[in-house]
């Protein structure tokens, strides 16, 4: 059986009932499970994720996006995040037995029938994207609800892959499918945060480092740390970051006192730590005993 | 929903027929898998692997009992390996939501269906024990189907937990409950064997090493290996064994080229592993992606 998950970003963080309305549309979906909620005043957004077959899966989100275009109205939007619509962004995430064309196909579909059914323009990103200056989210969004208003209608580039090249108030949505991204800390034996800022430096994409680790570094509760996203852990393992840092640490004396996950990851992603360490140059996933549970078990 | 695991080994390894005809009388019962079945000539004995809900691998287990009591004559059996019956020995194994406490009492269970309706003579052994003499399972099994025969009616030590205290042409049986095991080698970077003895010594439970490690050296395909059983891998988790065996190859300036499972393991080995690396002090199994998918997906 096919699971995935998606999290939604939804630009209500402050109003508690209208973000009660759009996750109790989605709960509503037999089949599909919100695992969690996050709403940030500051940023006035609430992220939340979504596991299920694929089918349930994208009737929930599609639910939760019909709510919210209700409810939400961009011009009245304000908060430190950038956004361009009521729902945002809507990544899907392969998790167990679906492949990313998996994801991409659910993104593409949830993306005809929002813009055909909502009246919402949608742009495809990511792995789901249909141009390659629409993969980074960063690019899609730029100008965001209020630039995008005035462009979609005079820009071509600007048109969207589904809906309407005019922009309501419920905004545009980019929907499409990355690998899962995982929240990973690593502590020091410091209280020194320069040691922390360049070992970060050392490691990021951005400055030269590993491709898909986006990191910085700062004091937490009096402990230096490392505070990453791993954008793609099938390409840039967890271990692998591990033992970079503890290499970058070393030249300042220093070392790992303790690393964290900070929400939710993949087994997978601690079976292939573990097979890097034991050195399990042969393991294959039929030896783990849990895979071999069919369905009916 | 829980799942358990059970490894019944049957004395036959030669007449494929009944050893097939055994197979399929478990095969037939839904809600437990048959994962695999190895036949050994030499022992003359063959041991199936089958994991299912509770209940399920009770009944397919009685099933398979009740065939091979039918057709497997232990005044007729002859081979290599130590036996008493021709269900020779079952242990239960917790796999997922299942505790040893389970499968205590699934042997129990079992063990009494087996005496009662098959009239076959049951020793509940290790986690099911009912007294410390028969934990181990080579201590009940001392004497053998010969020895037993004659034992059985006069020593009342010898009493079974189930059944009649005579034995038949079926023998008697072992029922019990123990923790996964699992079967694990080292490499080392070497052609001698003696290092892998001393090493296989160094870390073994019978000569002073870890409580819940079997091992011994020798050389495999020109290599160097340690050749493990690691018992309970809760107690004496891999990574531990393994960080043995790289400190106390140092001294004869040998590495580890590779390690190897053969057969299955718990994801969770895997997963102690990483933390152990990784430093994951903190993570806990809610964090973990898959153990989040409820059984209604």
């Amino acid at each position: 059986m096919k699971i995935v998950e998606c999290v939604p970003n939804f630009s209500e963080g402050r109003r508690e009932k209208v973000i009660e309305q759009i996750v109790a549309a989605m709960v509503e979906c037999p089949g599909a499970q919100v695992l969690d909620v996050q709403s940030d005043q500051d940023h006035n957004r609430s992220v939340v994720t979504l596991i299920g077959s694929p089918q349930a899966v994208v009737d929930a989100v599609f639910q939760g996006i019909s709510v919210a275009a209700q409810l939400i109205d961009m011009d009245h939007h304000r908060g430190g995040h950038p956004r361009m619509g009521a729902t945002d962004v809507v990544p899907f995430v392969p998790v167990r037995g679906a492949t990313m064309e998996d994801c991409v196909a659910l993104a593409r579909q949830l993306g005809e029938r929002v813009g055909s059914e909502l009246d919402i323009p949608v742009f495809l990103y990511e792995a789901a994207a249909t141009r390659p200056e629409r993969r980074n989210l960063a690019d899609v969004r730029r100008g965001e609800y209020e630039g995008l208003k005035e462009e979609i209608t005079t820009n071509r580039d600007q048109a969207p892959d589904f809906g309407p090249t005019v922009v309501g108030t419920a905004g545009a949505t980019a929907i499409g499918a990355r690998p899962p991204l995982i929240a990973y800390n690593v502590y020091l034996n410091t209280d020194d945060v320069n040691p922390a800022k360049a070992i970060a430096r050392a490691i990021r994409h951005s400055s030269g480092g590993l491709r898909y680790v986006k990191a910085m570094g700062l004091i937490v509760e009096g402990q230096a740390q490392i505070s990453m996203n791993l954008t793609d852990y099938r390409r840039t393992p967890v271990h692998r970051v591990t033992e970079l840092i503890r290499s970058e640490a070393a030249r300042f004396g220093l070392a790992i006192t303790r690393c964290e996950v900070v929400g939710l990851l993949p087994t997978e992603a601690l079976i292939d730590a573990a097979r890097f360490y034991l050195q399990l140059a042969d393991l294959s996933s039929d030896q783990i005993l849990e895979n071999r549970l069919s369905d009916e078990g």
